[in-house]
């Protein structure tokens, strides 16, 4: 492919490029283009003097940030053939994308080639295709027309009520039913969320620090201002806390791994008790996956008036089923269902019928016992690739989830992630889910690649600390 | 079933009660929870006494509303055992339904029993399982990992693909795959584009009169105030209209069935050039279902810079689907595009493969002339028990779509649709489709019912129009 880009596929706005720093500014919004496939491998840059008039800006600015692409390998001169992308991201953009691309938590899009260790990724290739299908003509061998109409937008009471007896059985909640609003995911979950919090008057939200970037990103699309609480080796440091909100990771802190200490539980519980409309919102986003330790309940099971528990499917089955559970506390329910109703009527019938025989046969279960035993395997290669590969790091959290972090002495983990990927592996440093400085390191996602891959991405991060 | 309410149901607001006209406003607070359902036949009202001190309000006004809705027989007086819910609603709320119920173009739920007759409400006992399953199975076992991932937020390629030649096809459209937006259905669609117009400054929107009152509650909700414009036998006004953005039915009118004229086409397109940022919100509700007239090409195929189109398979295939496509124009596309992310981080994969193939396949195209030829049958069967049973009445908008409209002399439509609706059957009166007053009618959607239903819901129109 050798395509010759406009400048439209920037979707630049001078208007919001710094009065100083131009060059920063648009060396990070070409990077971003490449990283998130805009601007596919093979397709050449602007030339520097049409870049530079539409900008209005000094050409020696452009040059300057085509030539930070280049030391970074993201991009190669070629003479007369102008400026080429060689970086080939595995993200699945035809055209345009959104403007605010999230590397998280809430991944953006997952690569198709390359090696990708986003944390967040389930094993795609071992969705339960057989189980699925089955489940989804049973369902709709059952279905009556009535429930392929315009349902109850806080869905489907059949799911709802095999929901509450497998929340109850996995995660220790007492939930009726009627408390569970069935929703597109975590994601949803969280913009609904925020979308009544703010009509309630809520203009700030502690965040995790460091936490899921997907989810800042998230929460501050809708206006609100975010708050970065410290995570120590116990969770949240609860007395730092500033806000009457706050988004939490109780049982698997994203990306620490961090189990919620006793203690914190317990300061956690005072601090609602003691905070006028306070709210916890628990983002149990991959509770399912525990090898070595016994299970933390959910903080919802021991303060349901506080806690606005979220949770999903994307992790267990695959992100692409887009099917998630949201059990807003009673004061704000009625809204959260109201906003549910406004942003799209309710989730598809369709599918969560299908979810209901799943978890009604008891294969959704089944499944996870199986992904469990095949990701501890994984994880186990991984934490093997690591001692062997980079012998000097410290790894997190390794007892639970879908990813661990590994933190580092020295270096610039953004620089290191972005030599990676020049080789075709996605590894997100801990900066980018820092809300503030610290100490380097890469959260490294393990159950969507096989061992032989996960020990071929570690030895190439070793060799690039090494160098 | 003689269950004891509190007051909770009602999620009254005594603050959103006007200074004047209490009476009526509980009354109506109260009439809409028990016509969505959260208030279902044999619940016992509160205590006249209760509900006054909750309200503080006067004990009359309470005792004046209980009494309106008494005559109307929505409820009954049984002595000492209190005020007891009569009317059984079909609507499927198990429990907390949303503040605003929106009876409509995008209706809430659909009844369960009795004979329902509301616009926009597909047959979804003719839901085409064996190619939906067919296709689904196809999709799955095509997909790749990659497919079962967060994707594009703008929607699975190959289903933009088949869709835009499914669109040029059927609708004239000329665009291109990466031009559409993959939503959850129209309402989605008004969602995000009402989201991304209020961070454009635009705080008012001209929409229909009549027009569709589930539409304007989903304009509304995002605080964009609503502008009536008056429709014609040739469409809307357009020299009435005062703002830069409308919502419009232009193939088929919504409820009056009208077609766009071809001089106000014209008009439109004027007005729209000669508007700074004009947007018409193109709503293409049943543009699938035309029997006796040639197809009107969407105004999109015309003005794509100034329309944004928005359609779906919810009067298709079912409105349980939740699939729909949304073409904005190309200044908003990006912001739409991150809306749709912030919102839910795109539709589901699985339910966008499986249209993929279903549209591939031709089976999609097969199961809308079986449905059609069904439905003009019903039409048809509609008509003739009309003139039979109410012979005086005008019917408009016959030549298209899922429903006709009928207007009478005189009477008062919501007072008849209220008798009706104590006999198990659901009209939409075409007030609640006004935003202004005017001559009275009802909105008739015949696709749902089999003939010999519908000809006893005419019957009883006709028998409560006599009275």
């Amino acid at each position: 492919m050798d395509q010759d880009m406009g400048t439209d596929f920037l979707q630049l706005d001078p208007s919001s490029a710094p009065p100083k720093g131009r060059t920063a500014w648009l060396a990070a919004q070409i990077r971003a283009a490449i990283m998130d496939g805009r601007l596919p491998a093979g397709s050449r840059l602007p030339p520097t003097r049409v870049l530079a008039a539409e900008l209005g800006t000094a050409r020696g600015v452009v040059v300057e940030a085509y030539q930070r692409l280049t030391d970074e390998s993201l991009v190669g001169a070629h003479g007369s053939g102008g400026t080429i992308v060689q970086y080939r991201s595995g993200l699945a953009y035809a055209s345009r994308p959104p403007r605010s691309v999230t590397p998280a938590l809430l991944p953006m899009a997952a690569p198709e080639h390359g090696i990708d260790l986003s944390p967040g990724l389930p094993d795609m290739s071992n969705f339960p295709r057989q189980a699925w299908i089955r489940a989804h003509r049973r369902a709709l061998d059952a279905a009556t027309p009535h429930d392929l109409g315009y349902g109850d937008p806080s869905g489907h009471p059949g799911l709802r009520r095999e929901l509450a007896a497998w929340l109850a059985r996995q995660r220790g909640l007492r939930v009726h039913p009627d408390e569970i609003v069935i929703v597109a995911g975590v994601a949803q979950s969280l913009a609904l969320l925020m979308q009544v919090l703010r009509t309630h008057g809520v203009r700030e939200v502690g965040v995790e620090d460091p936490g899921s970037r997907g989810a800042r990103d998230a929460i501050a699309h809708w206006g609100i201002r975010l708050v970065p609480v410290r995570v120590d080796d116990q969770g949240i440091r609860v007395d730092e806390m500033t806000t009457n909100t706050v988004v939490l990771t109780p049982a698997h802190q994203f990306p620490t791994g961090v189990v919620l200490s006793p203690q914190r539980r317990r300061a956690l519980a005072d601090w609602a008790d003691a905070t006028g409309d306070a709210l916890i919102v628990e983002d149990d986003y991959d509770a399912e996956y525990r090898y070595d330790r016994t299970p933390v309940p959910a903080l919802h099971a021991s303060a349901p008036e506080h806690v606005a528990y979220a949770g999903s499917a994307s992790k267990t089955l695959a992100p692409g089923i887009r099917l998630g559970w949201l059990i807003p506390p009673k004061r704000l329910a009625a809204d959260v269902i109201a906003a549910k109703h406004a942003s799209d009527l309710g989730s598809s019938a369709i599918v969560q019928l299908t979810m209901a025989e799943l978890f009604a046969s008891g294969d959704y279960d089944r499944h996870i016992r199986l992904v469990r035993a095949r990701q501890r395997r994984r994880r186990d290669a991984l934490l093997r690739a690591i001692e062997r590969y980079v012998p000097g790091a410290t790894v997190h959290g390794v007892s639970a989830g879908l990813h661990v972090l590994v933190t580092v002495d020295r270096g610039d983990d953004e620089a290191v992630a972005a030599g990676l990927r020049t080789q075709g592996i996605g590894i997100h440093p801990l900066s980018w889910h820092r809300s503030r400085p610290g100490p380097p390191g890469f959260v490294i996602g393990y159950a969507a690649n096989p061992p032989d891959r996960l020990a071929a991405a570690v030895a190439a991060l070793g060799a690039a600390l090494a160098n």
